[in-house]
């Protein structure tokens, strides 16, 4: 099995800690590991599979050493800078940032939804947005089976999304990361205001749901709230789709997709929670109930840890199909 | 101007203690106040405008002596069993449970929305739901102006909805009151499930929804969560009307309507939070904003304090309505 030379920006952090830790749980053939960081935290030391990694600071020429794949998870000035760098010295991309995601030359790749999207990159594919991620898992076989018209999203995220700025405002009952008090609090402000009313994080929901999707008719909207909780993002997803379907239909079709767990027996209490979901990889889905508001409508609520699946682990399944690509 | 005679049943509780804050803080015109509770907390004594009242037991004979209105807040099985008696007997019954609510000859009276209905009652007058009241008050002058076709709800629901027990799960991490920690958590449970996988939180809000506006042709559908915030619901709230709008008329509806709070000035982090609307009685509304999804349509934010408009302060508008109808 050929290994690989893998270097990982933003590795102080924690989705950069996350996707470390992934790339060990799921064994992913290294050769050689490269660790980046802020001149802030470089010099550090990270211990991998045993074994202790000195975290650089990432510059210009990190990238004139043979690196067949970066995983970039510091942030979006960071990728914007320094991913084409790392592309024209031939290396390939994987951003976790929101910079290049919609941009019609960089494929957004869910695994479970669009592996065949990672053939057309031009070096960088990214790695959607963590409340997109497990939004888009359930619809993707609804899709396939019923066609999503109309989605709407109204989001319950963790602090965690935040990185650990957002953690410490909620555990130590600070106002430094956020605008206001997170502790006790619901804020419905995820990212910066646009013109339209509508927050980043909204849009990027939208926006991210048809190009994953490669359905530019599905109608979207989106509300996103940052609620004291620490890991895992939830999201009531009201779907409204095209052609009838039986309940049965829908819970078959998510129980066989790949990705997803469905938790759904409410008269023994059982639906996802962010408290059971963290540290998981699956997405899970529960509350699965018709709408009897609109013609052909369900109502259904999605938990997943935004850390591993909506970010860390996503981005190493594609760090895996292009290492499978590149084989 | 006339005074009344007034019972308050569930003194002792969350909404009965602020019950009797509102009732001190609006002056109501009381000529004799009688306090009721449970067994178990019978025998204690409030404090009211100054004067120490004696918490005595309810019971079949409360409302033997002369009592012009009650307000009950003792909880759904105690208004069950006593409001019909103190009915017979000639009392006013304000009912904060929601045994009554969609019983046809029950009025559901929010007071800036229909308090015309008190009119039509036969002695009980139900309030609503507090999740409801936050949503049908901006939906009222939007319904009268644009027509509302379809609501969808998503809440966040604060601890205190659950009264002394809710909050205590929440401030001493316990896992009493609620099936699962809610601490660090969302619960998507608010009351129990029916058979069509709807809990009766969600069924409420869609029943009682159409019963106060009037109007059986809405559609409504709702996703009711518990989230780790002690007072104030927050509901997004995604509205399509049957006529065109412009988004200035939409703020102007809401911004004249009494009992609303328009707070959206989303350049200056403006919007309604949990942490701002705790102790006050109007309904925040922010984050006004087109939905392009669909034709007619807008999202928006409302978050109230569910222990005071949500339930004690409606409670008392309601008795002042009544007061005023007996003058």
């Amino acid at each position: 099995m050929k290994k690989f030379n893998l270097a990982v920006i933003g590795a102080t952090g924690l989705v950069g800690g996350t996707i470390l830790n992934t790339l060990a749980e799921r064994d992913f053939p290294i050769e050689n590991l490269y660790l980046f960081s802020s001149k802030k935290s470089a010099g550090s030391k990270i211990e991998f599979k045993g074994q202790d990694y000195l975290v650089e600071e990432l510059a210009e020429d990190s990238f004139d050493r043979d690196i067949d794949i970066a995983l970039f998870a510091g942030g979006g000035a960071v990728s914007e800078r320094f991913a084409p760098i790392a592309v024209e010295k031939g290396v390939h991309v994987v951003d976790n940032s929101s910079v290049f995601r919609m941009n019609k030359e960089v494929p957004l790749v869910v695994p479970e939804i669009n592996p065949e999207d990672i053939k057309w990159s031009k070096g960088i594919i990214a790695n959607p947005n963590c409340s997109t991620i497990q939004s888009v898992i359930p619809l993707k076989p609804l899709h396939d089976k019923f066609k999503v018209k109309r989605v709407i999203y109204s989001t319950y995220q963790s602090v965690s999304g935040s990185g650990l700025g957002g953690l410490r405002d909620l555990e130590e009952g600070l106002v430094e990361f956020y605008p206001y008090q997170i502790a006790y609090n619901a804020i419905p402000h995820i990212d910066s205001f646009l013109e339209n009313g509508y927050t980043k994080e909204e849009i990027k929901m939208i926006d991210e749901t048809k190009k994953i999707l490669n359905d530019d008719s599905i109608k979207v909207t989106a509300t996103t709230v940052r609620i004291p909780v620490k890991y895992a993002h939830s999201v009531s997803i009201n779907i409204e789709f095209e052609k009838k379907f039986e309940l049965e239909e829908v819970y078959k079709a998510l129980e066989e997709f790949p990705g997803i767990k469905v938790e759904d027996d409410v008269k023994n209490n059982l639906y996802p929670m962010p408290i059971k979901a963290e540290g998981k990889d699956e997405v899970f889905i529960g509350r699965i109930r018709r709408d009897f508001s609109v013609e052909n409508g369900i109502n259904i609520w999605s938990v997943a840890d935004n850390i591993r699946k909506g970010a860390a682990t996503n981005a190493v399944q594609i760090a895996e199909l292009v290492a499978k690509n590149l084989e």
